[in-house]
């Protein structure tokens, strides 16, 4: 590998980062006590009145220790691989002797149904493994592979145990000696990304360039003429699924080079776990056009293509994008797992350079739409984020139907929930990062919550503890302890996109800072016992999207801190599409400990009353309507439907 | 049947109505001259390009002239009846020795197919008899009938030639003998209806009540349990399309009995010819109940689910019906046929009840929404009618890209330039009626346009010249040509909804008359030479619609008269959903040329110019957006598309 020549964060250890405040510990603790258990009996298919899963049992007929078919979806496997990310994540934060053991076992079973030269996808195991490598682009193998590996490493990074880890290693070097563009090779590469970005952690934990050389095989070969699954898909012989969509080849991220790609298009997910891998890649190995491809899917989606909440997916129609500033309220897909992909995405934008917006929309989806997938007490997810909900529309208007009023227990295809516990998991590693400034350390603090963590800068062991009522108060404390009394290094501090005004001290002074691309940094020796403070002033506000955004344009959406607030039924009546603000609202503020504990903001707003119009008649001629005022309620968005299902609006009218 | 209770108004006579003004001998002469010809060339598979329709081709295989197999789809043989139905209204209007020849010619062609027993079905004839009613619910053997019957009634009328009269007689007689509750007989009823009102039709020139039973039968028994298509469906063993769609058997409106229907459900042209033909039979049968049903659907559709056009259909999905007040501008299905299906329906309502508010249905849909499907020069057509069109959406939104930019050279499934060509040919026939008012003979004026129309009231014959340059200007003279000298009945001449100012003169002076329903009845005795006058005060106004309907909220639309304008690209510029006007707006308008002549009109808007936000975030602290003013111009929604393509818009923001 060259010489490293990106300047950006490296993300901190995960065993080294501790979250205690509530916030987040709350949902860390909601995916060990609730999520990776409920999600075992799932593999295992011992949820009542659930459909199978099929997952270890896949494993048992594949190792030969039972007989049957083949059940559930082709890409099974990947669910105990996500499971077993989400292990090890838990048990780097919270060791569990208990479940290390179901897991080891786990492990043991997926491990005996290895083949002799490292295959290992009992799809194609049980079925037949003639036709493996066959139908890259629909049959996830190499999604398959790609999930495993995350596993993996995540367990081996947990507990130290590598059985898994070498079964992955003979797996990808199958893969590395299949693939390629020379002599008896696929020219081929996944039909679902993911695998790029996972040869970088293989790389990373083994050393071994081959896998890095692999990663970037796939994110050179994606797209080259001729095209792989034009040929893939005319040879097959089958009807094409895309080939009358407005995508094609797109909907794979394929239809073209990555380089020259320029909009996000095509599936969401898949988009942003390339985006991830290119990202991981160019940092890599030095490559900036690869780079500059990447800023530009980046500014083409958080400036065209991103939801408020930070979801993504403009339509449940291939789950993908659609088109510059087209963000339907209604009839969105803004999936979970694009969101966490986009946070993927983000933390990866991080590493190679440090600028305040990557950070801002990891956080912006992390507190909206990443969340809102999972139900306040972890039992039940949302696959689509809505941002605006009729109950009538889910129910009768196919188009909306993909979008649930309620949460569902659990997903024949459950990609959402188990991503969304790898995530939470480890989200100590997207808090922090570490790099260095004209050659000095320093220590990035991307994102805020209460708790530890321990870093080496200037050589020395540094301890801080933060204490922090984030996302509902914007003081952020961070004290620095420094056992060899001094180090000189660089803290530096993301002030958020969202925050206008702030102050920062040192115990209890002024600070001295610079403002850098988003972040203050504070360059000076720090001694032990230094506490700085960050006060951000938190107030509820009201944002506009782009005029050029068709759904939003006359509308307001209210966020206060890094969360975005929605009305719901529950509190505010039917009819959200009548409520209208004034340009000079005024936010009354309540902790309250409905919701797990939340800042609900009230308002007078305005509505068209019932009695207003009531002839009969749908048209009329215009008079101006009669707005009487209507106090409203509103809840931070990701804690939507865990009362009763009605109505739900993110953006109301303003009146301007 | 029972003695006539209904006092609503018969149809005139279509040869008996002359229509010469502009506006609507236009669309005639396009249909007699484009339309039907392209057709006959498209029927025998003639149109360079295009795909074969097969229909001709199909008889003469059924026939067995010629050996093959079926082309087309299942109902194509629907497509020449269409064709002669058309041609049926078009020799009544204006007599062709050609077209008539050419139309006998074929007509022996059809007939040489139909089998011993009466049956004459290409698809079942060539594709084996056995199978013949077996699929009631979506290979539409009854329904190629109905318009069969339509096209044989028409044919007749206008040439006195009963060849294909007989022909459909035959088969009717088999269907009477084959289906029914009674031992032996087959419970069922069509998938798509529309032969309840041609057997109607068919009565009324046959006198046979078999043909009413038989339609009474066929809406009686649609939708009781035991669930015929259900029990066919299940039988067939092949999964059902709808299984998990939002309406069910209510697809086809026969998910409990029509008379417990009280939504307009299920797709949108089954759905209105299936409620023509049950006031047809209500109206023969003096049927309270089922009259009752239709006044509730009727209500349902015109208060609650019906588009300022006069389209319906709110979703591409089953081109169906959603819910009340889910009238989405821009994913909106609005099917010409539907449209068209809603003026049959309006007129049989008025053939029960002279009400304006049918009429002034009947009139809204005519010169909007039905006349939007084809192009100023006949030769092309829309299948989907929206009322926003956003060209990019539509390329690159799979659930938009039925909306089409421009209108196309004909379809695959051709049901909507036929069913325009039979509708305008015929339009004389919804123009008047004629009835009777406390046992004096009315006749009632529901449309209007120039021209002369002939009846017998009092027991003599009128003849009534009309004279109005609608409706771009709302006065209407109307005079009497009474050979006796006088005659002693009720003129009563519809006062549109649209119209709040009018003034009635009778030879020049004011008039005296009664407002009734609507309508403004003149009760007099006539004399030879009478003038009538009617000025409707006709200027741009603004309408709103019902604050329920969510996508009209905040927007308002301009109409001049009957006529729905709206805002095309090519005069306005893009990004349409910025514009805003205010409710003291005022319009100039203005006699136009183009466009085959309009009243454009113009006023001063507003709207949002891109230079206001440009930092290149999507997301803002709302300020206050800064709209600067915009000349607008406005053209007759049911001309837009006939010049580039763009973006259009009928609803527009207000300031309010």
């Amino acid at each position: 590998m060259e010489e490293k020549r990106f300047t950006g964060a490296c993300p901190a250890n995960l065993k080294a980062v501790k979250i205690t405040g509530d916030f987040w510990s709350r949902f860390q603790e909601l995916v060990r006590t609730q999520v990776i258990p409920y999600q075992w009996e799932a593999l295992n298919d011992r949820i009542e009145g659930a459909a199978p899963s099929y997952c270890m049992e896949n494993f048992k007929i594949a190792s030969g220790q039972k007989a049957g078919d083949f059940g559930g979806c082709v890409f099974q496997d990947s669910d105990f691989a996500k499971w077993i990310e989400a292990v090890g994540y838990s048990l780097s934060i919270h060791p569990d002797a208990e479940l290390e053991k179901t897991a080891d076992e786990a492990i043991d079973l997926v491990c005996s149904a290895q083949q002799p030269d490292g295959y290992l996808d009992t799809y194609y195991i049980i079925n037949g493994l003639q036709e493996r490598f066959t139908n890259l682009a629909h049959n996830h193998e190499l999604y398959c592979l790609g999930h495993m590996i995350e596993g993996a490493v995540a367990y081996y990074q947990a507990t130290g145990k590598d059985k898994l880890l070498n079964a992955v290693r003979r797996y990808a070097d199958l893969v590395n000696n299949t693939f390629g563009t020379g002599q008896g090779k696929i020219p081929g590469y996944p039909g679902h990304e993911i695998i790029e970005m996972a040869l970088v952690r293989l790389y990373d934990i083994t050393g071994e360039e081959k896998y890095i050389k692999l990663a970037k095989y796939f994110i050179d070969q994606r797209g080259q003429e001729p095209n792989y699954f034009r040929q893939e898909i005319q040879s097959s012989g089958k009807p094409w699924g895309w080939a009358k969509s407005p995508f094609g080849l797109q909907y794979y991220q394929a239809g073209k080079p990555v380089r020259e790609q320029t909009a996000a298009e095509g599936h969401a997910v898949r988009a942003v776990y390339l985006y991830s891998g290119m990202a991981d890649v160019a940092r890599k190995t030095n490559d900036q056009s690869l780079w500059n491809a990447c800023k530009t899917l980046w500014n083409n989606i958080v400036q065209k293509r991103m939801y408020i909440t930070g979801s993504i997916g403009s339509t449940h129609y291939g789950e993908s994008f659609t088109f510059d500033y087209d963000l339907p309220n209604d009839s969105v897909y803004g999936e979970t797992c694009a969101a966490i992909g986009l946070v993927f995405f983000a933390r990866r934008m991080l590493e190679m350079e440090v600028k305040g917006e990557y950070a801002d929309v990891m956080e912006q989806a992390l507190y909206n739409g990443v969340i809102s997938g999972m139900s306040l007490d972890g039992k039940s997810f949302f696959y689509v984020n809505p941002l605006e909900v009729i109950p009538e529309a889910s129910e009768k208007d196919h188009d909306r139907s993909h979008v649930k009023v309620q949460r569902q227990k659990w997903f024949g295809c459950a990609c959402c929930p188990p991503n969304l516990a790898r995530l939470v998991s480890s989200l100590g590693t997207y808090m922090y990062g570490t790099g260095s400034l004209e050659g000095r350390d320093v220590l990035y603090h991307h994102l805020f919550a209460t708790g530890q963590a321990d870093f080496v800068l200037d050589g020395k062991s540094i301890e801080i503890q933060t204490e922090t009522r984030y996302p509902w108060d914007g003081t952020l404390k961070t004290a620095f302890t420094i056992p060899n009394g001094e180090a000189a290094f660089a803290y530096s501090v993301r002030i958020p996109g969202w925050c206008e005004h702030y102050s920062l001290t040192m115990n209890g002074a002024s600070a001295e800072y610079q403002l850098k691309d988003g972040y203050a940094v504070l360059n000076r020796t720090f001694q032990d016992g230094d506490v700085v403070v960050l006060q951000m002033e938190m107030t509820a506000r009201l944002i506009s999207a782009s005029p050029e955004v068709r759904d939003d344009f006359g509308k307001v959406c209210v966020c206060r801190g890094p969360v975005v607030y929605c009305l719901e039924q529950e509190d505010n009546g039917n009819k959200l599409h009548k409520v209208r603000l004034s340009g000079n609202v005024s936010f009354r503020e309540n902790w309250e400990d409905m919701l797990d504990g939340i800042v609900a903001l009230e308002c007078e707003g305005a509505s068209v009353g019932e009695a207003e119009q009531t002839d009969g008649k749908l048209y009329r001629r215009y008079t101006p309507p009669v707005y009487r005022p209507k106090a409203l309620r509103w809840i931070p968005y990701y804690a939507w439907a865990n009362r009763s299902a009605g109505e739900m609006a993110v953006w109301v009218r303003i009146q301007d």
